[in-house]
C-alpha cells in the first residue's frame, strides 16, 4: 500500500488534478492521497495559502472580503473545469471559516490557513467519484490525526499512529487534506509551512505503508542549485540523513520534519513528477548503493552571521561557551554552529535574528558579562554544505574541495567538520556562494 | 632595563649558576634576576621542586625526613663548589618551612614548594656578592607581590604592579625567586607548575622593563616538536597570539599564563639559552615581519577524546548546546572544542578527563536528558595545529594542508576553523600524529 502527496503545483488547476487522478489510478496500490492546498499555475501567480493568510489578516483587521472572493475564484474555476457539484460546500465552509473566532489569532489563523487544503481535498474526491472511482475525503481530525496545540508548528502525538492505522480498513481511496491536524481539544492546527509533506508521513508511517510518494514539479532531487548550474546531476538515491544534510541549506524540495515518521517506520520516500510521472525521480531510503564518488549533492544558504568573541586564556575558562550561548538563548538567539580556536570562538546564526538594536544589546552583554577582549558580527556569510554518506572515510575530500576552492580564489571563512560522517561545511562570504558552489560542483561532478 | 629569568636546569649546579653570572653581568641593563628553583642536572636526576612536593606530603603523613635530605644535600653541593656562606641560613629556613603548620595541607604544600625558588635566590645573591657585584635578595612579600589565596593557582592582584615599580629605586642587581607571591593576609601561595615565567613577566610589566628575557635550555623555539622531526627550524620572532596558539598543543617553552603581564605591557619577551647564549634566540612581541610562509609553527597534542552526539532535528532545538555544555559543566568536565554538522555535535575534552566511571555517568545523562539519537565516546585523538600570523588570508592555506595530510594518507577526523586568523586546527587518531605532523612540516618548511 502507497501513500501518495501531491505539491501546490500539482493541484493548481483542473489540468492538474487530472494528472493527479491519471497516476494514483494507473497504480492499484496508491490507496491514501494526501493533497496541498492549490499552488501557482504561473511564475506570477498566488498560492491560496498565501491568499487565505491576507485574508485571515484581513478579517482581523476587519475587511479581507477582496482575498475571500480570490479564494473563491480560484476554487470556482478549478471546480467548473472539473464538472463537480462542491462549489455550495466550499462556498459555505469558507464562510463559516472566516467568520470564526478571533479571540485567539493565531487559532484563527491556523483554521482559515487550513481551508485551502480541506477544500482542496475534498474537490479531488468529488472529481474522482464522478470519474467512477471509489475514493472518499477524510477528515483528519475524524480518523484521529492528533497534534498540540502549537499554530504554525504543530507536532503530532504518538497515539494518532494507532488511530490512522485503522483508516486500512476504509474502502476506495482516501483523499486527505495535508497540512494540519487536530489538538486534543478539537482545534485545527496547522504544522510549520509545507507541512503537507508532513501528513503524508505520518499517514504512511501509521498505516504501514510500503512507500511514501512524493510528487512535485521536479524530475528529481538535484546534485546543486539550478540557479547556479543548468542542467544539474539528477540523484536517484538519497539516505533520511543526507536528504536532511541538504534540505539545511536551501534545498526545499522536501520538508525537513516531514522525514522523521518516515525514516522512524524505515518506509522509502520516492520524490517523483506529477508533469513528468515516467521520470525515475529521487528514492530517499536507509542505505544506498554508493555510486557517484564521495559527495551526492552540494547545498548552499545565504543570510547567516558570525559573532566573532576572543579572550586571552579564554580556553582555560569553566564555562565560558555556556555562559555565552546562554546570553544568546537569553535574548531569544538560535545558532547553527560554534567553530572555535585557542582563545577565541565564533557563534554563526542566520542573521534575520539579529537587526541593529538585538546586535548591539547582544554585543553589549557579551563584553559586559564574559569580559571578553573583542566581539564582532561580521555579516552576509553564506554556508556551504557538502554531502555525502562515507564521504568522510574519503582521505582525499577535504584536500579535492580546498583545492577547488583555492583554485576558484575563493577565501575560505570557516570550516565546520565534526563526527558526522555525512557532510563537511565551508563558510564563505555571501558574494562568493556561486563561485565557491560551482568551483565544487566542478571537482566532485565534473571532472571524474 | 631588563627582567631576565632563569629556568630550573640554568641553575641546577654551581657550573650552571655561574653561566648565570656571565650572562647577566655581561650587560649592564640585566637588573632584575627571576630564578626557579635547580631543576635537572641529567636526564635521570630530579626537580629540586619535585623532592619538595615528595617532602611536604612525606611530612603530612608523618616522614618526610628523607626527602629533606636530599633536598638540602642538593643545596648543600651547589653551596660547596660556589664557596658561599648560606647553608646555615639554608638549612635553618627549610627546617622551620618543614615543621609549620599543616593544618591547611595546600597552604603548607605551598609553603614547602616555594622553598626551592626562594632558597635559590639567596644562594645566587650571596654568589653575585662574593663575585664583588653589588646584588640583593629581593623576597616577594617585601616588594609587593599580592596574590590571590588560591593554592597552586594565585592569581597576580592589580596593586602588585605599582608596588613592584619601586623597585626600580634599588641599587645593584636584584635576585627574585620566581613561582610564588604572598596572599593579602600574607601566606606564600605558587603560581601553577613552571610558574617562574609569570613571576619575570609581572616584574617586567610592574617595572616597565625595555625587555623580559627568559634564560631555557633550548637555543629557540622550534618550528615544530624536535621527537618528530631532527633539527628542525628555529623560529626568529612569534607574536603574542601565535606563542599562545603553539603553547596550547605542546609547545612547553614558555608558560601561557606567563604571556599575560607582558602583553598588556607591550613587553617583547626574548627567549635564550643558558648554555648558548650567542644563539640569536626566539622574540615575542606584538608584530612580526611575516617572513616564513603561511605557517611559522606546528603544534600537536594527545589525549583528546570526542564525545559524539547526534539527535534528529536536533539543529532546531533551541538551547540544545548550552544544555549539553552544562551538562559537562555540571560534572566538572572543561571542553575544548565543539564542532558541529546539522544534527550533530562533538565535544572535544582532554580524555584524562574521563574516566570509565564518569564516562558511563556523562553517556546516561546526556542520553536521558536531552533524549538523544546517539551519543559514543571516540578516544586517543590528537589536535594538530597549524599557527601563523595572516595564515588566514592566504587563499591556498587549507588546500595545501589538506593536500599533505591526503598524500600521507592521514584521514582528518575534525577541523575547527573559526573566526581566528592565527590558526588552523586538525583532529587525528593519535597513531597519525606523527605522520601527519611531518607530513604537515614538509609542504609548508621544506618545500617552497
Amino acid at each position: 500500500m502507497k501513500v501518495v502527496k501531491f505539491g501546490g503545483t500539482s493541484l493548481a488547476s483542473a489540468e492538474q488534478i487530472k494528472k493527479v487522478f491519471q497516476i494514483v489510478t494507473s497504480d492499484s496500490m496508491r490507496k491514501v492521497v494526501v493533497v496541498s492546498a492549490p499552488g501557482k499555475r504561473t511564475k506570477d501567480d498566488s498560492k491560496v495559502t498565501d491568499l487565505l493568510i491576507a485574508c485571515a489578516n484581513g478579517y482581523i483587521q476587519g475587511d479581507g472580503e477582496s482575498y475571500l472572493d480570490q479564494v473563491l475564484e480560484r476554487f470556482e474555476e478549478i471546480i467548473r473545469e472539473l464538472d463537480v457539484d462542491v462549489m455550495e460546500q466550499i462556498r459555505a465552509d469558507l464562510y463559516e471559516v472566516v467568520q470564526g473566532d478571533k479571540s485567539d489569532p493565531a487559532a484563527y489563523m491556523d483554521a482559515v490557513k487550513a481551508s485551502g487544503e480541506d477544500n482542496c481535498a475534498k474537490i479531488v474526491a468529488a472529481y474522482f467519484r464522478k470519474q467512477g472511482v471509489k475514493a472518499q475525503y477524510i477528515n483528519p481530525g475524524v480518523a484521529g490525526l492528533i497534534v498540540t496545540n502549537d499554530p504554525g508548528n504543530a507536532q503530532v502525538l504518538p497515539q494518532s499512529y494507532d488511530h490512522l492505522y485503522k483508516l486500512r480498513q476504509e474502502d476506495g481511496v482516501l483523499i486527505v487534506p495535508g497540512f494540519f491536524g487536530y489538538s486534543e481539544s478539537g482545534r485545527v492546527v496547522t504544522f510549520s509551512r509545507g507541512g503537507s509533506d508532513i501528513t503524508g508521513s505520518i499517514l504512511a508511517n501509521g498505516m504501514k505503508a510500503t512507500i511514501y510518494e512524493n510528487f512535485t514539479d521536479v524530475d528529481a532531487v538535484y546534485a546543486v542549485n539550478p540557479n547556479f548550474i543548468s542542467k544539474p546531476a539528477e540523484i536517484k538515491e538519497l539516505t533520511y540523513q543526507e536528504m536532511r544534510e541538504l534540505s539545511y541549506a536551501g534545498f526545499a524540495v522536501f520538508h525537513d520534519e516531514a522525514l522523521i515518521p518516515a525514516f522512524r517506520a524505515g518506509i522509502p520516500v520516492h520524490i517523483k513528477n506529477t508533469n513528468n510521472p515516467q521520470a525515475p525521480g529521487t528514492k530517499i531510503m536507509h542505505t544506498r548503493q554508493h555510486t557517484n564518488g564521495p559527495v551526492i549533492g552540494i547545498a548552499s544558504d545565504t543570510g547567516f552571521c558570525s559573532i566573532n568573541v576572543s579572550k586571552y586564556l579564554m580556553n582555560r575558562e569553566v564555562g565560558f561557551g555556556r555562559r555565552l550561548l546562554h546570553i544568546l538563548e537569553d535574548e531569544g538567539i538560535s545558532y547553527e554552529h560554534t567553530p572555535s580556536g585557542i582563545d577565541d570562538i565564533s557563534v554563526i546564526v542566520r542573521q534575520q535574528q539579529l537587526n541593529e538594536e538585538i546586535e548591539a544589546r547582544v554585543v553589549a552583554r557579551i563584553t559586559d558579562e564574559l569580559a571578553v577582549d573583542s566581539v564582532a558580527v561580521e555579516r552576509n556569510l553564506a554556508m556551504i554544505m557538502l554531502v555525502g554518506e562515507g564521504m568522510r572515510s574519503n582521505v582525499g575530500t577535504m584536500a579535492r574541495a580546498a583545492i577547488a576552492l583555492a583554485n576558484a580564489g575563493v577565501n575560505i571563512e570557516m570550516i565546520n567538520q565534526g563526527s558526522s560522517e555525512v557532510s563537511m561545511m565551508f563558510g564563505v562570504k555571501e558574494e562568493e556562494e556561486k563561485k565557491a558552489v560551482c568551483a565544487l560542483y566542478e571537482a566532485f561532478f565534473l571532472v571524474v
